[in-house]
């Protein structure tokens, strides 16, 4: 497992440590182009199409029916039903805050401003599915969308067998789902975002998927009949710092946690301690022998490495630069360096906050800015699902407070009819 | 000029009136795409080569100097610069309120969760130039750039035999932009997606520009190493709803101070009365002859069209269906209308709020979304210069509390190294 000393590394070295591994787009576009193109000729059919080639879908009824919810509902175990309602309450609790408030400003007597906020009509969400079962983000997605009052909210998601698990169908009907089509991949996205006959388009698209599910968002998302979309999303990541008092045991779990998703998961510890890293990435060998998914996480691991800092603050700056989806803090007094992490999606202070709390429970969104975008983006939020407008309402006399400068300024830009659209509306009482 | 009847389309020819001419970027993609690969790999040197063959660019020094900032302050004329100083006023203050507030809650026992916002630390604005001088354009991007604390804020705008007009610079500056540089078009803003040494690259790009800018911008926006982008730009727009007593001489002047833009301006009017449609266009006959941009008016008039609804109401509905980026509601009690408009980028209430106040000295944003996608977007904020981040905190007691549904829902999406993430932590306890 590599291991380096920042302060032996130059600055291009520091910055190479921060890139992750390029993700060549080019052959996924490739292959998703024609995929958009048919579904945006042919709608549907070129779908279910797609869906029977990629996923062995043959059924005929591609939309979930009430009754495939009122039996989910049913059957759940109710141990799944019990997590996921806790889940449900928290991310409920904790994104009903941030519901936008409307303001208004009185700018100049007789000048008033105001921002009001609307939902989005139509959204779309996509959930990954396959062997996965993911009620988990079915709700980051869709307690958000339901806190804006979205709506449509049309979720896609592959069946297995022609179903769809019951967790998942009991997250989307507690999250107010208007409807459910049994489809995955860059179909799914293509039939979100140009529509089909009888399934009206949505004009943006939220959820994780495989690298052709980002690519299909993506070009989507340049198509002007397209939609947009949430962010580009990558590979999940996680940066632990810790100090000497950490747990090595706890910090290891969190870093496997992470490096279980997947080959391509990132994984980074910073410390300022040489002999807490060592006892970490000892701990790591032993922990990783008894996972399930030892392939996944030990390739994963691949890709680890430590950089051993002088201080703190430069495991910081490090981690600022670096941009994780995720970051722990497992350090004394962590709660103190709170307003020193400038880039980060999520972030866990503390030894017992570890990050598969936050993945499923404690109400934080899960769905969160990967590849240096948490520098740019943050997670999904409720304003996410919804724009902001603008509003103003001029008397004769405010309006002639601000003509100078109106006719100055259009004037300036060569605009003349917008100068006159002032003017006018003036001289006829001269 | 164009005249329909609502109650007499069809449902499909009433979708129909809602769509804006198709703007295929196929081509425009193929040009810039060059461009973009060039300027990633050779940077400011491939950027200068474009900015030579297409703008004629042949200064030895791209970066405008603290001198011509001083330059450009001391000899800007007196009307522009109080005019300027007035909106940037108006601007500062409608702006301010956007500022995102931190929140945190106390889920249960021994859960924290809160919100914070960072700046974007390096943005981007690109100022469109040529025969045009935009400083409102630079208000609009650099004053919210300002409010929310971006580190770099770095402008592109081309320069006109090598020099940038004052009142710009004298924008830029009061901004606080970090560097400006005068260059324009798809080489701006592959520069600032790809940086170049000595010039890091911006994290999101903002700002209007021909389809040759949005292209590259849409491009980049697609590009793991590119930029994020504030949204897709289209032709500017506006919907005006009349009524019988609206001022026909008013509501031609706003009409067409939105035609001289461009002859691929959108301007639609809308009116319960026939009588009032009528006058208005009527006098918009009389007022295109007395202005210089006639020849781009009339030819954005080709597309104009009214359309006489039985009610205020049908026109409402038929406005959130177009989602005009500007709207003016030019009736009697406007104001108690608000909450029915659903999709509008930003919206001008009575007879005395003309678009061009809000286009220059009101305060609102300039910058908005158009092509219908303001039923997806909102124009450019405050917190678009910020990306939210959550933290949390558990106490051992709360974690344990949880622990149970983090347990049941990461065993049910088979990821066992998050179960363990948990458990561990309590097991050695045991």
């Amino acid at each position: 497992m590599r291991k380096y000393y920042y302060n032996k590394l130059t600055a291009g070295e520091l910055i190479n440590l921060t890139k992750r591994p390029a993700v060549d787009f080019t052959k996924a576009f490739e292959t998703v182009r024609p995929i958009l193109n048919d579904v945006k000729k042919d709608g549907l059919k070129a779908a279910l199409n797609y869906a029977k080639i990629f996923d062995l879908f043959d059924e005929e009824e591609i939309r979930v029916s009430e009754k495939e919810f009122i039996d989910a509902e049913n059957n759940i175990d109710k141990k799944s039903k019990s997590a996921i309602d806790l889940a449900a309450k928290n991310i409920e609790k904790f994104h009903r805050k941030q519901y936008p408030k409307s303001y208004s400003v009185e700018i100049q007597d007789g000048i008033n401003c105001s921002r009001e906020f609307r939902a989005i009509e139509n959204v779309g969400l996509y959930i990954p599915g396959g062997n996965a079962v993911l009620p988990s983000t079915m709700l980051m997605l869709g307690i958000p969308a339901r806190i804006a009052k979205c709506r449509r909210v049309v979720v896609c998601s592959p069946a297995k067998n022609g179903k769809i698990n019951y967790p998942l169908l009991y997250a989307a009907k507690i999250c107010g789902a208007t409807e459910f089509y049994k489809i995955g991949g860059a179909q799914a996205i293509a039939l979100m975002a140009f529509g089909s006959s009888g399934i009206p388009k949505v004009t943006k698209i939220f959820g994780p998927g495989n690298q052709y599910v980002t690519a299909a968002k993506l070009l989507a998302s340049i198509d002007q009949d397209g939609a947009a979309i949430d962010m580009p999303a990558g590979p999940s990541e996680l940066v632990v710092i810790a100090d000497k008092d950490a747990d090595p045991i706890f910090a290891a779990a969190d870093l496997l946690s992470q490096a279980e998703h997947g080959a391509d998961s990132q994984v980074v510890l910073l410390s300022d301690s040489e002999e807490i890293v060592n006892r970490i990435n000892s701990e790591l060998v032993l922990q990783l022998n008894e996972l399930p998914r030892k392939e996944f996480a030990e390739k994963s691991l691949q890709n680890f490495f430590s950089l051993i800092t002088e201080t703190l603050d430069q495991a910081i700056e490090f981690s600022n630069r670096y941009a994780p989806e995720h970051l722990i803090l497992n350090f004394k007094n962590a709660d103190k360096y709170r307003s020193k992490i400038q880039n980060g999606g999520s972030v866990f202070i503390g030894g017992y906050s570890p990050e598969s709390a936050g993945d499923y429970a404690t109400g934080t969104n899960h769905s969160l800015p990967t590849s240096g975008f948490a520098a740019t983006f943050g997670g999904v939020t409720v304003e996410a699902f919804m724009k902001s407008m603008t509003f103003q309402k001029l008397s004769k006399q405010g309006l002639k407070k601000i003509a100078p400068a109106v006719e100055t300024l259009a004037e300036a830009e060569g605009l003349l009819a917008h100068k006159k659209a002032v003017s006018m509306r003036f001289k006829k009482f001269k």
